[in-house]
């Protein structure tokens, strides 16, 4: 496997002890830099006419790489090792949200109003007017963040408890992008119907229901039992998000190389949760030719035992995925790890397009074919072009929130892909620019007004 | 009914434009007392040459007096009323708490660290060894408040969405006074299988659930299938939080009137979910003459049709409420409204002791027999003697986090209540001050510690 790029989600705080003499450091950083190591942000921590303490930031490519990189600092003379610390396990340390009260409680007073006796009136005003907890209750602005851990990121099934560091990270975005209370619900069960009623049993205190990291087929018929029979939208971000950021990466791009929706070829690899919603929301978007693949290939109208899902897109070609890849315009890749060879890159159309979406691991490292593609798109963040459900859901759920919409429907995705992609003018639009940046303020808002004017549009708005 | 005592409950900000003339205010104040009001805060908004804008707080005792008051500020002359608003409504709108992040998400790197790519690294460590769900995850700081709405305070069933202000409300509690993550869980089901099924199916994002204002007897066995089943504490604070802080002030109520549990003739009004938690517990504490009454009088052996829990405390003697009143010297309340009168109290013995305990309405006002009990306590936060769960649940959480218990244990109960009562010192006791106050700093840290101890007595902490 190629060496990845050093990134921050591998990043060590190195405490050591340096004699205190001119050279050390340097020393100590070009042997920091030998072992592949990027070295960040370098405090003193305590000095004195002998010594020195420095706390070293150093990004490295995988766990491997970083232990490598720590013995290469304990073999520098003169320096010594006090603590090494991961700052991402740091990070997520006792949590990373928390359930914090609006008012402070400070007095008897505060506690008359906020609790007894005072919230008795609010409680009667709620049952004699239910519509009611929308304004008096955090209902109107909180949503459930879904799971049973069956697909957590691309690592597979890892269970309720090991997704919840994925959906506490979900409930910081929701608030951070969307200023939307999410709480994390991981579910002990991998039962449709117990997941059902689960969720159904819980929506009272919600606005809205984000699935995620649940696994194809389940997730399309949880998805749409819960829509039918609750009345307020359900999303599951890893069809949708995915979706509706593809879409509006694939519009811009298509626009950066001057071809057509309707007349492109492409090569959808993957086909559980994400490689469905997408073809779905590309054919509302106008495209024609889509070749579906999985791992055993295109999926053709010759295989048998396809699921639902996969016959609505079976076709009469067959082969493998580097059978479908020859002469297309577009490569979405929502599936696993280095599947795709440069060999296969170069065997596509002119001007070829390759979203590589995998996480954490892109099915083809973007450093290997920057050459020789017109545009390079990926799922993580420290490269260039991210295809982050963070530029949809945040928005969507915002405009679904505030429009108390009882559904999400196909039209408001395609409100949102349009939204983000018209947010990168023409002027600025070249193949490392595709797409907004997460942190560009202007696109929650954006999406959240097509999202509202989409869902009036279909009439499932309620306010 | 008796006049309240006017409170911060019905607490309202009235808006007013006067001439600004010297008298004018007087005449106002004077006209807002004559109608009951008791004037808080005043400010000044605007002011010119002629007229002054001004804001006054005032406490009504009820709604309609509330309404009074305003119609009492509207034939001041020279006064104009231009906005009412209510501060129990004001401070409920869009909900009480919120979900927040703990880390700022600023850069890529912040969510490379705390999102894809890095917090795979998380969940596969998570998924490798169970245990580290504990370290690496809000789960050991965080408790799910379920409830079903059947028995919201003392307002009867008002269901899911009715219950959740003051779900919040505990949320904003446990956050003030224990440092936890609580969140409201309102479900949508009164069925007692699937309320367990349900929690069962939730459990792992939690490290204790708290139930809360669900109906007896159902309670009881929700409770012992979910403390069976689940290896996280369960506790019913309607159960034990009001019996571990009726009993902490009966123990120095008891101290004070010099008599002793053992001797002293105990009636408890209202055999619901409070009732029998704290009969239970009174007994483990030494009690040995409880009169148990419910709505028809006191519970006898020669009644039929008593549940499990009525069972468990039915006695020789028979009678009415006002008959098992007659030369106690206990009466505990957690019925209803007004059902105990001065006569009643009268008819006890010497040096009565009275906890009318009904949310939001005691059994007898204080006013009314404050002449006539040694010790007066209630459940509200405006009167004296607050017999408030606040008092106890968020300790008994914090301590039962922090070893990690498996359980709760009457052990860890009656510790906690012991904890509560030696607060306060022989020289601060007196009538007015039989317990601690819910704002003093000390009662979580003693409750907690008292917890731990118990909890690794009875074997039951894991850590």
């Amino acid at each position: 496997m190629v060496n990845l790029t050093p990134n921050p989600s591998f990043s060590l705080t190195v405490r050591v002890q340096l004699s205190n003499r001119v050279g050390t450091l340097g020393i100590l950083t070009q042997a920091i830099g030998m072992a592949g190591g990027n070295i960040g942000q370098i405090d003193v921590v305590e000095q004195n006419r002998k010594t020195l303490v420095r706390d070293l930031t150093i990004d490295a490519s995988s766990t491997e790489q970083a232990e490598t990189i720590v013995q290469a600092i304990k073999t520098v003379q003169d320096v010594r090792v006090l603590s090494v610390s991961d700052r991402t396990f740091d990070l997520h340390r006792g949590g990373k949200i928390r359930v914090q009260s609006k008012i402070p409680l400070r007095h008897q007073d505060d506690l008359a109003m906020a609790y007894t006796p005072g919230v008795a009136r609010i409680c009667r005003a709620i049952a004699e007017d239910p519509n009611k907890v929308h304004t008096l209750t955090m209902k109107s602005n909180t949503v459930a963040i879904v799971t049973d851990g069956s697909a957590v990121l691309g690592l597979g099934n890892l269970g309720p408890a090991g997704a919840l560091p994925v959906m506490e990270g979900k409930a910081m975005l929701f608030r951070e992008f969307a200023d939307i209370n999410a709480f994390p619900i991981c579910l002990d069960t991998q039962d449709t119907e117990a997941i059902v009623k689960t969720v159904k049993n819980l929506a009272p205190v919600f606005g809205g229901v984000n699935l995620e990291d649940i696994s194809a087929p389940r997730c399309f018929e949880i998805e749409r039992r819960l829509q039918q029979e609750l009345q307020i939208p359900i999303f599951h971000d890893d069809q949708h998000g995915t979706a509706v950021v593809s879409l509006a990466a694939l519009l811009n791009a298509l626009r950066l190389v001057k071809k057509s929706m309707d007349t492109v070829r492409i090569v959808i690899n993957g086909a559980g949760a994400a490689g469905v919603a997408i073809a779905r929301l590309l054919r509302k978007a106008g495209a024609t030719q889509i070749l579906m693949c999985d791992s055993r290939g295109i999926i053709s109208r010759d295989r048998t035992n396809l699921t639902f899902e996969k016959q609505e897109f079976a076709i009469e070609e067959s082969g493998s995925l580097a059978d479908a890849m020859q002469n297309s315009d577009v490569f979405l890749g929502v599936s696993v790890p280095d599947v795709v060879t440069v060999e296969m890159v170069k065997s596509m159309a002119d001007a070829p397009i390759v979203f590589a979406m995998a996480n954490p691991i892109p099915e083809i490292q973007p450093e290997l074919i920057c050459d020789c593609v017109a545009v390079m798109a990926t799922g993580r963040s420290d490269y260039a072009n991210q295809i982050n459900n963070v530029l949809a859901f945040p928005g969507i759920f915002r405009g679904a929130l505030d429009c108390r919409a009882t559904n999400m429907t196909t039209k408001m995705y395609l409100e949102a892909a349009g939204a983000i992609a018209s947010l990168v003018k023409s002027t600025e639009l070249d193949a490392e620019h595709i797409i907004p940046s997460v942190f560009d303020p202007r696109v929650v808002p954006a999406v959240s007004a097509a999202v509202q004017y989409a869902a009036r549009q279909d009439g499932v708005a309620e306010c």
